[in-house]
Parts: structure tokens; sequence; C-alpha cells
């Protein structure tokens, strides 16, 4: 079976609103890349050497993808998934690209599939549905074309037209990759780290002991001092700054932000060091501590995003035998009007102060996220995010956000991928659904085509910069 | 760049569906308004001196447009808005009108947007989008047009064609105004007053001490006397019933009527009025109180209509500095089928009983109201209300409702304006919108052409006429 | 005015997508029908009597229909709904029918007119629309029509071509009507059984007293045996497996199961044998009875459902006159995040446990249902239920659930009917709405057109059979 991309994929079925579509995505398909949240290691392209094989490349380190192929009953060994202690079996790479093509119907339909054949199809020049049949001739194919000068991680960078690639890294990182990075003068490319502070913020995540630690060892203060732990964090963020960064990015599993007093803060602090605290005492600690870090950001200019909402590990076993990031990370009901609000009550009018809220509940798209990002100046709505990041769902949050908040009070598009051959398709598809989005406002006249080639414009140029103070 | 309505707007993309469409609309475009609920001031009517300018007109009171403006960094005083203490720079009509002008982009693809377009061109004649060049051009334009006898508020309202419209009132209101309304022999119109009485029922209400010995005073009974204020409450809606009202109106955080005794009531009334009541008393009170409502209604037959799950003044600062109203209302999760069951336990099989329930949580449309509605009698399932009232989610909310309830067991639409010029627009988006559905349901096989054409007819003349008793 | 059944029903409103579902539409349509999951009586099959007359079948036993006509004013009784006392007085079936008739335009655009449409037309040959005029003229036809051989109901099973039925049975039924059929060579069909224990398993379901103390003289132990109970559990599925079952079903209000000691289990289940267990106490006990019949599922191979979110008898006064399944059981908010995870830590990850999870509150699809099935080879996505099964609200949950779980992780259409004719209408409505999914799909160059064109089969044939293991 053939493979290939129809140069009209995601536009609007009706003849003449895709051709509006078509005409829109075309003034906007060249633009370079911005990428302002992510999760690619930025030492692929410090090393910059080839990527060895199709399974390495599609399947170890996308669990978007392995979570589709463990859910049809295959183990994630078998798909050259490590486990932790390297014990039991681990399939090669061609056994586990095999797999994989063996049940390229899973796909079908999927965002991951949309991105999976873009890519085969753009970068490697496949014309075979993978399967049983073609699994060893595209193996090999793949494999050969990583080998070539071209697709060197640094040439794939360029090739993108990526303008700007933020990671995702932890407060304690030295940003050496970033550093080394910008001083070569051979990478013309801007790599920018991002403040990820969860598991320094909230004592019950794990290791948070630890990691309070080694603030204060940084920092040349005692442990338990909370101011040296407050500035310890200031001087981090400033770091990341000093290396790029502009934004931090904190995962909750709830957005609750709470205002208590700095020796409540301090109280609790010093129980949660010595192990005495309660998981509600936790709880509230962690919400302070992202008022503090709001308090932060309007301090140091940091653009504050937030991803709520999930529930990390669900399968206990799974993470016990595999680790973390392995396909069972589910989404809970979210709700962001009162936990959200201290934060704005203090700082939601601040026009220099830049909140991006996500959601993977997309129940509040129109009933929170819309109204708050329609008053707020602070407020930018996320990009749909994680499991939303799909063609249908990219259009029903356009449709249950612009009615309220228009174009210009997004995040802009935020491909959030560890998967960096997978940048490209993903931009891609959001123009596409932009287009056909504006397409069939214009065909319906509510919005008249000058300004839809403007506001497409404005989504991919300017929106995500503004969002993020690029 | 030009502005103009495009005849078929927001009609399907599909040519076939469109021109059915087409042919629906045009046969309910010019049938009367009907304006059940809404918040127009009726001295605008009796007193019928001319609008003054753009400014007043389009921002002054439209928190609808004022918010998205506040959202890109504008301050309310910017836009014209007065502080409450009259402290503080207000800018003047010209330069907020300007400022407005310089931020038209801003609206594209919201309903306000569609609906300001549509004022702009078909009453003002505007051929030009508003814009820093154009902004004094159109303010000179507009409020040349006001000065004439077409624009005063009594001609608007005859050539809108409004056969009824009901404002929203206080109910120690004198309603002096409906009635020199209805006793001018030169206004034919029908303006009907509203009984809203949420800071009389819910002792959390600021000034409801005040309000309920408003009552006593005018009952004649003393402030704590129980009894005297439940038939004081039954006095005033006979007193709105006089003046041609059909509904009293709840706005309430959570629809909850609890059934409790008539001691216990009267305990926790004296005990708010000692102020020794807490928050959950408070809310009991208010429980009951709807409950108690429901039976009044049943009583004297005054439509109930239910606007439930808004947090109301989520910004305190701006709250404080501008008064309610001002933006930043924010919808909340909203479930009725708990709540609200004491008073269909009640009357629910009632058919004279008539309920209307709204939701900006657009969840409990498929999932409550539609089953709700389509079996009890006295259940009618309130138009898209506030946030969506607005062409995608009007026909998110047809298609999540008529499956379960089909189309005879809503409200009717709709305009909850306190912008009287825009009324118009907002019930001609709704035949549009409706006819829009209705053609995909004919083109999809689902409802004959017949059908549909009785349907339209039906849902822009009986409904909304059967569901508030006009 | 005419009644006829469009042949491009439910298809795209664009006419090249139109003509892709239409033709995959046709490679499914005349498959056998696989119904794994539903409410038909096995003794109209086992009996073969004629039904008498369009009432009876169309009316007294399907509460979709008459709940719409009892939303309009009209009482049970006039519906020919007999009390549960028999006393007040009841319609005949031609006055009941008269009084449908009359009312046929409240069913414009729901689920059930559609069904209805579909078998007064094609079943029955009717070419007027149902109305005041035409109801004695039907009432005669129909009635005709039933009383010959090709309307008995062995002749409508064989040219429904429904290769499988379930029926849903109390778990002590001796299934001596299953048994009958199947020992009947005369019937060819397969007609099984469904075990359904929810009042054996939930100590505050009405009758659960003397449900265990049947268990446990069935099973020849004491009833306040708790191991007795749990043997007996066991051996009446067995009794179920004997007779063909494939599947248990669980109904529940909210989808909670717990993990608790047995000896905790066992002294929750004597307090509720004594009377003296509290809700919350009855609550855990349910909650452990759900887990431990995942645990039997994964022992007995029985594929377990879940019917979660329904309010059931939401009014009282009709349940006490009319019993259940009158019409107002009313969806509430569902999550199944926390709740069903006891049951996948277990079993989540074994293949042979199929654990199949419906929704009524649709907000779960997108949100959790499609990532938990996405993940957990034992998850299954249920087919849209209930309100949700219908034309719009199917091609949400497709969209819902499909960029995030793709094609194969859902259960194969459920009709879940008590309207025996009504079962051809529902499927070959599922049939024409995955037509028109994956038409646009590949209108949108999402997936190619042979993978279409083997989805739909799959879709068809394979799903339901693997999912309920026939």
């Amino acid at each position: 079976m053939m493979l290939d991309l129809d140069a009209d994929r995601l536009f609007p079925s009706d003849p003449e609103t895709r051709k509006i579509a078509r005409a829109l995505y075309e003034s906007v398909a060249g633009l370079p890349i911005v990428s302002p949240h992510g999760h690619v290691d930025p030492r692929i392209l410090l090393e910059n050497v080839p990527f060895t094989d199709p399974a390495q490349l599609f399947l170890r380190y996308d669990h978007y993808v392995t979570r589709l192929l463990h859910a049809a009953g295959i183990g994630l060994g078998e798909l050259g998934i490590p486990t932790r202690d390297a014990q039991g079996r681990t399939a090669s790479p061609r056994e586990a690209w095999r797999t994989f093509c063996e049940n390229w119907h899973l796909f079908a339909g999927t965002a991951s599939g949309y991105w999976l054949q873009h890519e085969l199809v753009d970068l490697f020049g496949i014309a075979e549905h993978p399967s049983a049949d073609t699994a060893d001739e595209l193996f090999d194919q793949i494999s050969a074309s990583l080998q070539t000068d071209e697709f060197l991680p640094r040439a794939l960078f360029a090739s993108f037209r990526i303008d700007v690639l933020a990671t995702t890294d932890d407060p304690m990182d030295d940003l050496a990759a970033h550093a080394a990075l910008a001083a070569d003068p051979s990478f013309p490319g801007r790599v920018i780290p991002t403040f990820r502070p969860d598991s320094y913020l909230n004592p019950a995540a794990p290791g948070w002991a630890d990691n309070v630690a080694a603030l204060a060892t940084w920092n040349g203060t005692p442990t338990a001092d909370y101011d040296g732990y407050l500035a310890a964090l200031a001087g981090r963020r400033r770091h990341f700054i000093d290396h790029g960064a502009v934004s931090a990015d904190h995962g909750v599993l709830q957005p609750v932000a709470a205002e208590i007093t700095r020796d409540r803060a301090e109280a609790l602090f010093s129980e949660a060091l010595e192990g005495r605290l309660d998981s509600e005492g936790a709880g509230l600690f962690a919400a302070h501590m992202l008022l503090e870090s709001a308090r932060m950001s309007v301090e140091d200019g940091l653009v504050m995003t937030v991803h709520p909402g999930i529930f990390r590990n669900h399968d206990t076993s799974t993470f016990e035998t595999f680790g973390p990031d392995s396909g069972h990370d589910i989404p809970v009901t979210t709700t962001y009007v009162d936990g959200i609000r201290p934060i704005l009550q203090r700082y939601g009018n601040d026009p220099s102060f830049h909140l991006v809220l996500f959601a993977v509940d997309e129940t509040v798209y129109s009933r929170e996220l819309a109204p708050l990002a329609g008053y707020y100046p602070a407020v930018y709505i996320g990009a749909p995010w994680w499991f939303l990041d799909a063609p249908d769902a990219v259009l029903r949050f356009r449709a249950a956000t612009t009615e309220t908040a228009g174009f210009y009070r997004g995040s802009g598009f935020i491909d959030d991928t560890r998967a960096f051959l997978s940048i490209p398709a993903r931009h891609d598809m959001s123009r596409r659904l932009d287009a056909s989005f504006l397409a069939r406002l214009v065909r319906e006249g509510r919005v008249d085509r000058p300004s839809a080639e403007r506001i497409i414009h404005d989504l991919v140029h300017l929106v995500p910069r503004k969002a993020f103070k690029l």
C-alpha cells in the first residue's frame, strides 16, 4: 500500500473553503519555526552525531507511540525500551521496528500516526506503508539516510528553519550544553533552556529534600534556611536567564496557588524538611510556592507557564519497571477559576507578567481559559497540549476560545515534543489547522479575507514571540 | 479595508446546504423580535433622548467589549469608564473610541466583533474597518446619525420590530418607567419588567439585610417577621405581574434548592438578620428560598429562570475601582442534577410551572439539561448564555441538546443584552444559526424540508412565547 | 406530508466526501449484526408470538420515546403505560398511538425519531408522517403487518441478519429461555445472556439482602457466610457461561473500585446483612465488590462492562406510580481516573482481561477513556451510550477518542436496546456514521482510502467480536 502526503491535508472538505485555506496556509508555510516549549535534549545538537536507527528515532523516546502498541498487548521491552534495572529481554532495534511496522494500522487517525507519516514521507522519502513485509527494507533505508550529512542533527535544525528552540531543564542543570552551543560560532541556532522547578517546590515530589539541599549548597546557605531557599531559586532562575531562558514551567496536578504568611510558609518548609508534613501541608506549601514563582516571574521577567491536570504514572508496575514517561500519564478534571486566583489578584493586571495556562481537560477552554484571557492582560491561553495536540482537538480549541477571546490571547503553537524530527510536521499541522479554521470563518462571512491573512501571519510570527517575550 | 456584511454569513460552507439554510432563514428573517430576558434600561425608551456618541453607545455599558481591550493592556479609564469615586483620568468619548478603533482586529472572530460589525454596517452604513485612520471620521459619522430622528430610541424600537422587550429589575423598583411607557399612547411597544430577587434571598449578598428591611417597611410588618418577609416577596411579585412581568430571574453561583422545615427556615432567617449566620447557613437559606421562589412561581404563574455558574467580580481591584459588570465574571463548573431536584420533586410534572435553566458550563447541555427537559414538562433549556451566545457555541448547543430533547424544549433565543442597538444583530444571528443547523439536518436526511420550515418558524415565533407565557 | 428514507442519510454534506462515505458504507451495509449488549427479552424469540399493535411495539417499553411525550405534558397513562397498582385510567393502544402520532413533530432531530422513521418506512412501508389524520390508518396498517408470518419475532431475527444477540439478566435467572432457544433446532440464532449483578453487590440496592439470601440458598451455605456469597456469585457466573454468556455488566453511579482486606470486607458484609451499614460503608463494600468482580472476570474470562453515571429514577412520584425505566434517569458528572485505578493496578496489563468502560458524561472521552484505552490493554472504550447514541454525539465521540486511541480500542457498536425492531436501524446508523467519519479523514488526507476500507470492515466485523470475545 502506497504512503504519501496529500498536499491539501487537513483542509476543509468544501472546495471553496479549501481554496481559501490553501491560500492562507501557503502564505505562512515557509515562515521560520518558533518552538518556545519542548523537550528536545540539547546534547543532540551539541554532539551532532547521527541518529542510529529508526527504532531509536521513532520509538525509544516517544511514549505517545509506544503506549498505543502497549495497549495492543505488546510489552515495552518488545519495543526496545530497557527496564530500569536492565533486567529482562529488550528487543533489538530491528525487532522493535518490525513490531511497530506490523501494527502500523493502529495509528490510523491518531495524531502520532499523522506526524509519523509526515516524517516518513517528507524526510525519508518512504512511499510504502510500514508493514511486516516492508519493515526490514524501511529499517535499512532510514538507517542509511541517518548516516548522511544532511541527517545530522544540526543539518536538520537548519533545514527545519528553527528560529528558536526551548528545552526543558532541571533548575540545578549547569546548562553547559546550552552554553557550548551558544559559544559555538559554527552553530547559528538559538537553543534556550526552560526553568522547570516542580521537584524543588513540592515537598511531595520525589527527591524534594535532596533538591532543596542542592539549592542550599549552591547558595552557600544552610538547607533549613527558608530565605536562602527562596534566594537560591531566584539565583538559579537568574542563571537560566543568563543562558537565554525566557520561561519557567510548572507542572502541577491541580493549578492551585495560595496566599499564606511568610511565617506559615517557613514553618511548613521546616516541617517538610523534617519529614513531618502531611499531604495537606505539602499541598499548601506547593500552592504557596506557585504564588512565589509568580512573584519571581514578575521580578525577573520569566514567562510563567502552567501545565496542570495530569495524573502521572498511573500504572505503578510499569512505572517501577520502566520509569516515568512510559505512556500512562492520564488527564484529570481541571479547574482554574478559584485555584489560580491568588496569582491573578496580585499580578493579573500587570501586562509585563505573562502567565500561560495549558489544559488537557478541554472543558476549561470555553468555560474558564477564554474568559480569563479575555480579561486579564497577564493570561495567555496555552495551545492544545498533549492528547489535545491533534487536528480535530485543535479545531475544537479554536472554536471554544476564539469567540470569547479572539486570536490574540493565545500562546501560539507549542510542539512540546521530545521527538526532534517531528517538529516540522507539528508546526506544519498547526499552520494548516489555523488556515482551515480561518477559511471557515471567511467562508461564513465572519472574518474578511485581508483580516484572515493578517491573523494567520500573526498567529505564526507574532503571537508566540509576544507570549514568550522572544 | 472594506467593512461589509456577507448576505450568506453564518450559513454552512457546502453550497447545497447553504442554499437550504438561506431559504429557511429568509422565511423567518422578517418576523418580529421577542426579547423575554435582557438588561436594557427602560428609561432609554421613556426619555427617548438621543444617544450621544459611539463611545457611550458601544463601549460605556458593554463589558463584553471593554474586557477584550483590557486584556490587551488598556486600562478601563482609557475606554471612558469612570471609577466609582470619580478619581483618576477618564478618557473622553473621542479618545476612547479611537483606542477601540485602533484595536479593532482584536475582535475578529468574536461574538462581540460580529455584532459590532452588523451594527456599524447595517445601522450606520459604515463601509470601512475601524482603525487609527478612520476613528475620527467614524466618530463624527455615527455621532451625526445619532442626532437624527430615526436614531431616537423609540424610532429604533419600532424599526427593530420588537414585539416585546423584558427588562431586569430590582424587586423594590417602583416600575414607574414601565408604567409610564404603558400609559403613553404614543408608544405602542410592550416593555415589561422582570423580577430579580437575588439580593433579597441570599443572606450572603451585599445589602441583604437592608433589602429585607425595605421589604418589611413596604409590607408594614417588622423586619424580623419571617412570614411578613415571604408575604412581601409575594406582594412585590404581584406588583411586577401587575406591570406586565412574566418571569422571575435567579442568578446563583450553584443551582441548589433545599427542602427544610418552616421552623428551620425561620431560625436561619433570624440568625441571618442578627449577623450570626455562617456561610453554610446562608447557603442553606438561599437554597430554601430558591425552592420557595419555585413555590411562588407555581402560585402566581411567573416563569422561573435560573442563571447559575458565574464567579462574579473575579478581580477584586477592578471591582473596587470600577464596580460590578466590569468584565471579569468567570464561569465555573455547574451541575444541576442533585441541586435542582427538590424543585422538580415538587413541581417538575406541573406543565403550568415553567423553569428555564441556563448554563455557561456547556458540558451540562448534553449531560443534564437535555435529559431533564426531555422528561420534566416544567423544564425548558435556556438558550446559550453569555460567553456561549456566539455562532460556534450556539451550533454546539443545538447539536448537544436536539438529539435528546428535540426542538420544542428550549426557551427560544434570549439576547440578554444591555446593548440596545445590538438586539437585531443578535436575533438575526440566532435565526441564521437555526437555519444552518436545520439545513444540515435536511441535507443529512434527518429532517425533511417541510418539517424544517415548520420548526424554524416555531423556534422564532412559538417557542419563546410558550416558554415565557407571552 | 411524505415520509421516506434518504439513501444518503447521515453522510457529510460535501459531495466529494459524501461519495467516499457512501462507498465505505456500502462495503459493510450487508454484514451481519453483532449485538453484544442489549435488553431484548429472550422470551419474545422463544414464544415467537406476534407483536399485537404499534403502541405495544413502539411506546410501551421504549422510555426514550415516552419521556419526550411526557415532557410535552402528556401523562404516561395516556401513552398506555399501566401504573404499578393497576389503578387509574390507561389509554387503549389505539388512543396511545393517536397521541403519539399527533406529537410526531416533537421527535424531529432526535435519535428516537430517526430510528422510528427508519422502522416505519423500512419495515412497514409507511409513506406518510404520523399525525392526527393518519394515526388510525397507520395503526391498522402496522397491526395488519404484525399478524403476518414475516413479522413474527424469529422471522425478523433472521431477516435482520443478527449473528449474536446478548440479553441482560438477573444473576439468579435460570436462563431457561436461553436454554430452550439453544436447544431448539428450528431456531439457528445465537441468543446469549449477560450477568448483571448490581443488586447483589451493592448493599444500598433495593432487595440486596434478599438477593444475598437467594444466592446462599442456591449455594447451600448460610446467608451470613461471606465466602459462600463469593462462591455463589462465581457459581452463578459459571451458570451464565454455561449458557453462552460472554460478559458481566455493572451499572454503578460512580465507577469506583476499592482495595480492602478480606477481613474488612467480611465485616462490612455482616454489618450490611444486619442492617447496620451506613451509606459510606455500603459504598465501600460495593467498591470492593467491583474489584472482586474484576478478579472473577480474570478468572472466568467474562468481559467486564461498566455503565456508570446515571442518577436512576430522578422523579420519585413517577417512580412510585410507574416503576423504574419510566424516562427520568439523568446523567451525572463522571470520572474514571482514580476510581477505576485499583482494577487497573491489578489487572490492567492483562490482555486476556477485557474491561469495557462506557460513559454518558461525554467529557470523559477525550480526557480519560481514550488515554486509558490508549495504554492499558485491558481497557476498551464503550460505544456512545444512552443519550449519546445519536448521530452528532457519535461523531463527537469518534473525534474525541480516535486521535488518542485510534480505531482499535473500542467496544464496537452497542445497540443497548429493549426495542427489538430498532436493532437494524441502530446498527445501520452506526455504520453510516463510521463511514462519514472515515470519509472526512480520507478527504482531509489523514487516512488513505484502502486503510479506511479496512477500518470500516474491522469496526463492524472484528472490533466487537474481539472486545466481547465472540
